[in-house]
Order: C-alpha cells, then sequence, then structure tokens
C-alpha cells in the first residue's frame, strides 16, 4: 500500500509534513484546519481541504493520518481517526501523560491499525553525532552527556503559551532532548531523574529546564533548555576519560579534543603525577590539547516517513515504538514530580 | 599587635603566604614542615626554620599560625595551636566536616584565640563581577547561576589523590565554589541539595562533580568541576530575565548580552507574541543582541590578610566566620550524601 495521508491541523508542522513526506513517497491525500486562514492556504497550496476532521476521517482516499493540532487534542483525534480506521501518526509530544497515550494505544490495537510518534530528531545529524561517539567508544568511558538548546527568541508561539493546549517547552523540546537519549542509549535503565523547571518570561508555560538523569551505565545525562539564555552553551558537551566531544549547533560545527598523552586512571600508590607543578586549572601548555573533526553523518529527516512505509508494508519493524514514546512521557512526568517536589525522582 | 605569622607546611600554599602575606603587613616569624626538601627551601629562602609543628608553636614570637598541611590534619593542628595560644588561620577545607569543625572551634573559644579560614576565593575578580550583578540587580530577577571550572590537566597533585588525606576536588575547589555563592547570597536559604560526584581519572579521589542547589530566593545554582573536560565552559553563567552574564575565565573576559527589545513577563491572554514566526530555536536577527561590558572591579586577596589584622587589632568583624565556614562544610556532606543515594537532600 502507499501512504495517503490526512493532515489534521494546517499550523507550522502540518505545512511541514505537506512539504517533506512526499519526497518519501507520501500521497498527501487531503487537509483539514477549522481556522479559516489556516484553510486558505491548504487551498491556495492545492490540497483537498476539509474544515473538520471528522470529514476527512469520512474520506476513504486517506490511510493514514498525521496529528499535527494542539497537543490537547492528540488523544481525542487518535482515538477517532482508529475508530475510523486509519493508520495514526501523531506529532509530539504523542500525548499529554502515560494515561492517555495508552488509552490511544488500546484504541489502535482495537482498531487493527498501526500507530506512531514522529520524533523526527532520531534523525538530527549532531545526535546522531554524538550516538556514533557513543557507540563506538571514541571517548573512553564517558562520564557526562550535556544535551543543550539555548535561545534569544524569549517568547514562544500561538497555542505553546497556554498550559491548557499542552504549551511549554518540556512538551515542545523536552520529549525530543529525552527521547534522544533513550533512543542513543537502548536497554540501559535510568536510575534517577532530577529537574529544576521553571516559568522565565511566560506566566503559564515552561520556558526553562534542566533534567539530569543518571543511567545504569554510570554516565550522567544532562538535558537543558532555555528560551531566555543569549549567549549559547554548545548543542552537546560529551566527556569521557579519553577525550571530549563538543558539537557547537545544529550546524554540527566543533571537535573532539584529546590530550596530547593519553591518561589511564590514576591508581593509588602513585604520588607524582605527569601534570607536574602547574595548578591544576591553570591553563594547559600549547600542544598538551590536540583536535581531531567530528564524525561524518549522513541523515535525512523523512527517513521517518520511508520506515513507516515500510513498517505499513510488512517490510520493516517500526523505528518509533509506543513503549519508547510511553517511557519518554514517564521521564517527562518524573521530571514535573521533582521539580514540584525538589526530590529526586528514583526510576526503574 | 602586628600578625606575626607561623606557617606550618611549606608547600604550594605555606609558599603562597610566605610570599603574599607581607603585602598585608604580616610578618612571616617562622615556616615549619617535616620534609626535607622543603625545609631546604625554606632555609635557601632565609625563613626561620622548624622542623615540626610542635617547635613552631613553642615559639614565642608566633602569635598566629597559617594551616598548609594536608587537610586531614587541620583538626589536630588546630587545636595544638589554640593550646599554645596562637590564632588559627586554617587553610580551606578548614576540617574534613562538620564535626571536626566543631572541635576545632571549642578549642580555640576554650583558649580565648581568633579562628579563621583562608577562604581567599571571595577576593575573586570573576565571583565579585557576579556579586555586583546580583546585588545591583543587572539582569533583572535571577534564574540560574552557573559556576564551573574545566581543565584538561587531568590529574590532580601530591596528597590531593588520596582519600584519607581529604584529597579530592571537592574539597580541593568544591569548598571555594560552594563560599563563593554562599557569599554571594548572605541569608538566602537553601532548600535542596542534589549531586553527581564521579572518580574520572583517580581512583581514590573526585575529579568530576557537579552540585546543584536550589536557593529560596528562586535561584537554581549550579556548581560544576572537572579535571578533564578538554574544551572548557565559561567560568561563569548568569542569566536573568532581563540578560545573561558570562565571565569566561579568571582574566575576565566576557559580556553582558542583552536582547535588543526587553521582554516582559507574557500574560497569558496574549496570543501572538513580538518573537513573530521564527522557529523558537533559529538564529536571533542581526541586531536583536547586543552586548555591555563587565563591571569593573578592584580586589586584592591579601585583603583576607587586612582584616585578620583589623579583628586583631578590633577595628572589624572577621569576614569569614565559623558558621559559614560551618555550612559550607554541611553543604558538602550534604552533597555526598545526594551523590551516594542518588537522592536530593533537603535542607535548612
Amino acid at each position: 500500500m502507499k501512504i495517503k495521508l490526512g493532515i489534521i491541523g494546517f499550523g507550522g508542522m502540518g505545512k511541514w509534513h505537506a512539504e517533506n513526506a512526499p519526497r518519501a513517497g507520501v500521497e498527501i491525500a487531503a487537509v483539514c484546519d477549522i481556522e479559516e486562514e489556516k484553510q486558505q492556504d491548504a487551498i491556495k497550496k492545492g490540497y483537498k481541504l476539509y474544515a473538520t476532521a471528522d470529514e476527512l476521517l469520512a474520506d476513504k482516499e486517506v490511510n493514514t493520518v498525521i496529528l499535527t493540532v494542539p497537543n490537547y487534542l492528540h488523544k481525542e483525534m487518535c482515538i477517532k481517526a482508529a475508530k475510523a480506521g486509519k493508520n495514526v501518526i501523531t506529532e509530539k509530544p504523542a500525548a499529554m501523560n502515560v494515561q492517555e497515550l495508552d488509552e490511544m494505544e488500546a484504541a489502535c490495537k482495537e482498531a487493527g491499525v498501526f500507530f506512531t510518534a514522529h520524533q523526527n530528531r532520531r534523525w538530527d545529524r549532531d545526535m546522531l553525532m554524538v550516538k556514533k561517539a557513543y557507540d563506538e567508544n571514541m571517548l573512553g568511558n564517558i562520564f557526562t552527556i550535556e544535551s543543550k538548546l539555548h535561545s534569544g527568541n524569549g517568547y514562544m508561539h500561538e497555542w505553546h503559551i497556554y498550559k491548557k493546549y499542552g504549551g511549554g517547552m518540556i512538551y515542545d523540546w523536552g520529549v525530543h532532548l529525552i527521547d534522544q537519549i533513550l533512543f542513543m542509549m537502548p536497554g540501559v535503565k535510568i536510575k534517577s531523574i532530577y529537574a529544576d523547571i521553571q516559568n522565565v518570561l511566560h506566566e503559564e508555560v515552561d520556558d526553562y529546564f534542566k533534567i539530569i538523569m543518571k543511567m545504569e551505565n554510570g554516565i550522567t545525562v544532562h538535558i537543558e533548555l532555555s528560551t531566555y539564555i543569549l549567549e549559547y552553551q554548545p548543542r552537546w558537551l560529551v566527556a569521557g576519560d579519553k577525550g571530549t566531544m563538543i558539537v557547537k549547533n545544529f550546524a554540527c560545527d566543533g571537535n573532539i579534543y584529546r590530550t596530547g598523552k593519553m591518561l589511564e586512571k590514576l591508581p593509588p600508590q602513585i604520588t607524582e603525577t605527569e601534570a607536574g607543578p602547574t595548578r591544576q586549572f591553570a591553563p594547559v601548555a600549547p600542544g598538551g590539547i590536540v583536535t581531531e573533526p567530528l564524525p561524518e553523518i549522513q541523515t535525512d529527516w523523512v527517513d521517518f516517513y520511508r520506515n513507516v512505509d515500510d513498517v505499513l508494508n510488512g517490510r520493516a519493524e517500526s523505528k518509533i515504538k509506543i513503549s519508547e514514546v510511553r517511557r519518554v512521557l514517564a521521564v517527562m512526568e518524573a521530571a514535573w514530580k521533582s521539580a514540584e517536589t525538589g526530590e529526586a525522582i528514583l526510576f526503574e
């Protein structure tokens, strides 16, 4: 079968899917939106338009839908679509919480339709560089992975500023940043989650967070986002006992840094060390740190749709399993709980 | 009275005091060390030398001692010095734990001598820039203060690599980084402490830590150190709702960053925002972020000794009170407990 996609919600992400999914052989069968401005835009762009989701779901040509409505509507739309016999792709976050997701998954199972979430940032080049370093042990024993997004843009947009619509940056980006880490380390349990979540410029929703996850493999993961830190910190900092990797930004500027002389773990019986009499935080001598380029990565966001196509035609397993989506939502719930109580949440 | 200083331990810090304290009018009355190499060095430099602390403490000319011996010896030496009627300045950490400090303080009180700790990094220019921004509200409501020290030097030196001597970076530098924050925010209670503490290159002692303190005033303090992160992050990052301050290094390179248009906290009834249709983490338009220089600060480490001189001559209170030193040790103990248990420690 060929994916004939109905796009439910023609805002920013609805348009993104309309423009990009066809690159993977997806046919945009229909679009719906309740707002007139967005309807006009869809007509202008030549899409078959419906004014409501119910009408779109009644279209027999549509075999799959993507939910690009505000987050709080995902559950309702997913269950409707499943009952109408459509495969369901939901934008992230798939649901407002684990309980909603479970209801959505049950509805899809009952209807015998495929269900996944558009965690497109598993195909981000910057993250895949870090994943390669992790997989291939390029930095020795990693002790910390820091994944940070800072912006000077300040305000969020449209419905993202409202709590009841599922606004805020944990829902918008936290869901990606957490998913990337769990994707990077399949099967590694999370020991504990600690979070600081703040509303800096928005009354209702979070726009700054720091989430620390201590992983069973000894790595401490630090996830951080702010819409108002004006001098950005690197997108990724990964530090191991054989080097440090910096990926500065989405454009993937950066390097791997190593000491000229590799250090081994220091046994307790040695007193005088390689580092000599310099003070600990004095600059390293010239030539003491050498750089290597970041690994090469080829990636394409619409591989997501290529995988969905493979799944629907029995050629592959889904790359984004609902069990994984559920785990990310559980981490988000733990982060909220940690921020509210001040406690670390012991996990898994 | 004039400070006539006996230096107990003529290693790196012992020499630092010998060279620097005289700038504040301190007389170096005597030096002791048990190691022959250090004894020879003291003789060569023309100091009156004793082979043991007991001999130095018997010297009636010495009215004050500085303890620059490994950390585990501070308690024993302090109590001896107090009993010998000497005022006691101890290097940091003043003691291995709160209980030791209490015993030391009791001994000094009983002997009627003055007792303080050399928390010299209260006079650091980088920290005083941040303190000025905090005191003068230069960044609006601050939501996070990050104090970081990274080094590519790897190994620690001498006794700092042994646990039993009080080695490790929490004792060596954590004590400063915590003290600086508590000094910056007098009277502000700590709500909770969470820590990740690791041994990356040393078997026995910590060489990486991240300590998060949520303060009663709404600021989340992040203190971090590594001896093996090879591309350093800024020494200070301070972010408020009116700007971001970066102090890159001890040399105090850096700026204050502000958005061209100041943002006010966004009430929930506005839908469309200043930031327009750009995606959240797209670059800010040219000119959207403006820089200002960091504030000017004049400071001198030996003001520590000028204050001790003032105290001993009844002209001032001690700038470094044992109650403050005690609180820093309590934070360190909470950080160790957090790292061990995985829990956040509710505090004060």
